[in-house]
């Protein structure tokens, strides 16, 4: 049975469980509604809507100029131009630009506390001194919290609403701490497990079971790592991804040292590729490799800033496009240096560019944006439910300012967004019509209690380690 | 003679006149002192500082940690701990980083008004659709100012404090209204003139003569293009520059076409490789022809992110580099979409990491710091007075809070900056001892109203070109 197709009828079967059915029906639950008891809240005057619905307006984009979206119940409930806004709270948008909030497939939240570490070394270096060590160190629930809850808070200050967070799982209590913090970030989440063995899957079906219906959770993927040296361990991922109904997460060719691990041919002994499967990095795989991905309906998560900082190499973006490849873009955590999906969308079209001596080619400047937005909603087999302004949707949107000395004057607003857009130029995160960020600034002013819970976590994680470097003395911020 | 011995002694000749000696002595004039008439500032306390001098602190970067910097008569008078405050305006920069300001090597500061356009054109298709019209139109002072004026405030947001700029020179209205920018700017800047016949050299010798205590002007350069077709043009620049004592300043191997226009063998030809260079871009070049750049002591504009989005390809640096060529960092205008030296820098580490999937070669961090810093200022010959914090030079640096979401908790700063840093991050700049940026804002918030300028001039140039393509109607911002 084709493996797509199978996935389908699971869902269909499973009807009255959204959960983990990529394509399903959409959420029910949800933790925050647009203005709890209001009557909803309508944008106005966008000067450009980026819809990305071309049903909705002009262009792959969509695009709508000087039009409303209006907001209810933490979904979209109409967008179009003069819509009626009587007895609603309301937000001028004039000169402003409204459209998706990105959508991030790849991350690693609590890298956070990790930043700055071994920026000198490629990938394994990397992993070597700054990833593995956190495993041998007491990385408990309030270490997680305070290193999840800045990524989140960057995330949000860059318009990012859907993240999947790829978690190391380094034991259950840094689980508890490492969602409690997505749970609070309010942004909408995939959690992608790592299901180490033994009895690994039976935890991850209690943390899948715990997620139901838990604030914005969107979806549940089992982690692990493909190589033939670890068949074993990938065919009982595999095992129990199938057995809770949701999509394989794998770092797939990201070093060029990964080909000679055997991983493809890993995936295809364990039966990993008869699932749905989501792989990130993608970078070193032949044209036949590339084809069997498409022919199996993989998604990729595409992490141009962290591939240029470890060294990984250029991915073949317009290759695995052309291959019919779902892609969508990645932030990758503390590799990714900095949550900017403005800097990561550049990088994209930019990398490509700079590749091929062309710019012709995948991802043009819409592509980028549709990477961002719709297409990470596709790979995560979400776009029922998010990454476009189209009405049913939930209420995930963003904001832009483009009247900053760093992007204005306008002359064609959707490549001034993805050349000149600054993560300062997004002035309102809505996430299920809730702000996030308003006025340029995070909800409650978070970002400093954060920081200094992220500062003090960072301090006991490495000082568990032995390691002080760069650390100020206690007391001394 | 060798050309940079020939330099050196034109300087000494003209010590009278310091305009335009790459290594001559430092400017005795400057717009504004620091705190005129005030005693001075002291910036206490800094976590960090990168004084980018290592007789000042630890290895290449010149690291001090808790130490104080004294701002006195513009210049930088002391760096240390424990400096004596009395009587001295002071600034807390306890948890924050000290470090000089950006040197931007190569910027087309009118370039601000066509961001946007023909995001999806390579160099000559950019050049055609936006540039070469702009000759063609009533590109007045007015416009000119407007332009140049968004532009520095967006340099000035991000940490440049010094910038070159190589004008297109339309018209004699627009260069009035380029310099005005420049001089009320309060950054430092070197001007690069067009040098256009007939008659190009003297009104050259008349904007140099204008500039000599104008404001914060550093320098003047003739530019040119040199191509084997405009071999007489290019000849004539090279007198020019020989005349003005002044360095030419050439777009050189930045498309993959530029090769076959005989580049090189024109500059050879022309003699103009016997003077004083600046080149910029400097992608498709040989290995031969490196060499020879080299030992005529030619300075190199590196622009990774104009590079990328215009297909240009990868400037092959770590060889560049090897071969002993004096590097710095550009933004590049309109094309380095967006102005954010973290980004440039970033780019610049992650480009060659991406192309040769090492991350053991140049530039490091420490590289990437120094190329944006006292390398630009090198790459300029304005190191004897910016670039680093040395006592004696001019007071241009930056105070930098690593205290946001996007960039702590704090493990290894400097590389916290190249890998996370983002222009919300720069909190205070100055040049020559006068904040142009104070608590995260631009001084006297000027920038709505240079956006405003700048959309009205954007909306006059293009629509002398016919073209309204993204302006909204007069009137509707």
């Amino acid at each position: 049975m084709n493996g797509s197709f199978r996935w389908v009828l699971l869902c269909l079967t499973l009807a009255s469980s959204w959960f983990g059915c990529a394509s399903g029906p959409e959420p029910t639950r949800t933790l925050a509604e647009t203005e709890p008891g209001s009557s909803g809240l309508l944008i106005r005057n966008a000067s450009l809507m980026i819809t990305m619905d071309p049903a909705l307006g002009d262009g792959p984009l969509g695009i709508v100029e000087g039009g409303d979206v209006l907001l209810e119940g933490g979904r979209i409930a109409a967008v179009g131009k003069g819509l009626d806004g009587s007895g609603r709270k309301s937000l001028d948008a004039r000169g402003k630009i409204v459209m998706p909030g990105f959508v991030d497939t790849h991350d690693h939240l609590w890298q956070s506390i990790i930043r700055g570490c071994a920026a000198d070394r490629d990938l394994y270096g990397w992993l070597d001194a700054c990833v593995y060590p956190m495993g041998r160190v007491p990385f408990g629930e309030q270490d997680a919290y305070a290193a999840v809850r800045l990524a989140t808070l960057g995330l949000i200050g860059t318009g990012v609403t859907t993240v999947l967070d790829w978690s190391h799982a380094f034991n259950p209590a840094f689980v508890d701490g490492n969602l409690g913090a997505l749970r609070d970030s309010g942004l909408r989440f995939v959690f992608a497990y790592w299901v180490a063995p033994p009895g690994g899957c039976s935890e991850a079906a209690r943390v899948q079971q715990d997620l139901v219906g838990n604030g914005l959770a969107a979806g549940f993927q089992v982690a692990t790592h493909p190589t033939l040296a670890n068949l074993d361990q990938l065919k009982e991922a595999v095992r129990c991804a199938e057995k809770l109904h949701v999509p394989l997460n794998v770092h797939l060719g990201e070093s060029p040292k990964d080909p000679q691990q055997g991983q493809i041919q890993a995936l295809e002994l364990s039966g990993a590729l008869d699932g749905q499967m989501l792989a990130d990095h993608a970078i070193h795989l032949t044209d036949r490799e590339v084809e069997l991905l498409a022919r199996h309906r993989v998604a990729v998560a595409h992490n141009p800033l962290s591939n240029m900082r470890l060294a990984s190499g250029i991915m073949r973006l317009p290759e695995m496009h052309g291959a019919g490849l779902r892609i969508g873009l990645g932030l990758d955590g503390g590799t990714g240096d900095g949550p900017d999906m403005f800097a990561d969308m550049k990088a994209a079209v930019g990398l490509q560019r700079a590749r091929l001596e062309s710019a012709s080619g995948y991802p043009g400047i819409a592509d980028a944006l549709r990477m961002a937005t719709l297409g990470g909603a596709e790979a995560l087999g979400l776009d029922k439910i998010t990454g476009s302004l189209t009405p049913g949707k939930r209420a995930d949107l963003i904001v832009l300012d483009p009247g900053g000395a760093n992007i204005a004057p306008r002359w064609d607003w959707p490549s001034q967004i993805v050349l000149n857009g600054q993560p300062a130029n997004v002035e309102y995160v809505f996430v299920d019509g809730r702000a996030l960020k308003s006025e340029g600034k995070l909800a409650e002013g978070q970002d400093k209690n954060a920081v200094q819970a992220a500062e003090a976590a960072a301090r006991r994680v490495r000082a568990a380690l032995g390691d002080r470097r760069g650390l100020p003395p206690a007391g001394h911020e």
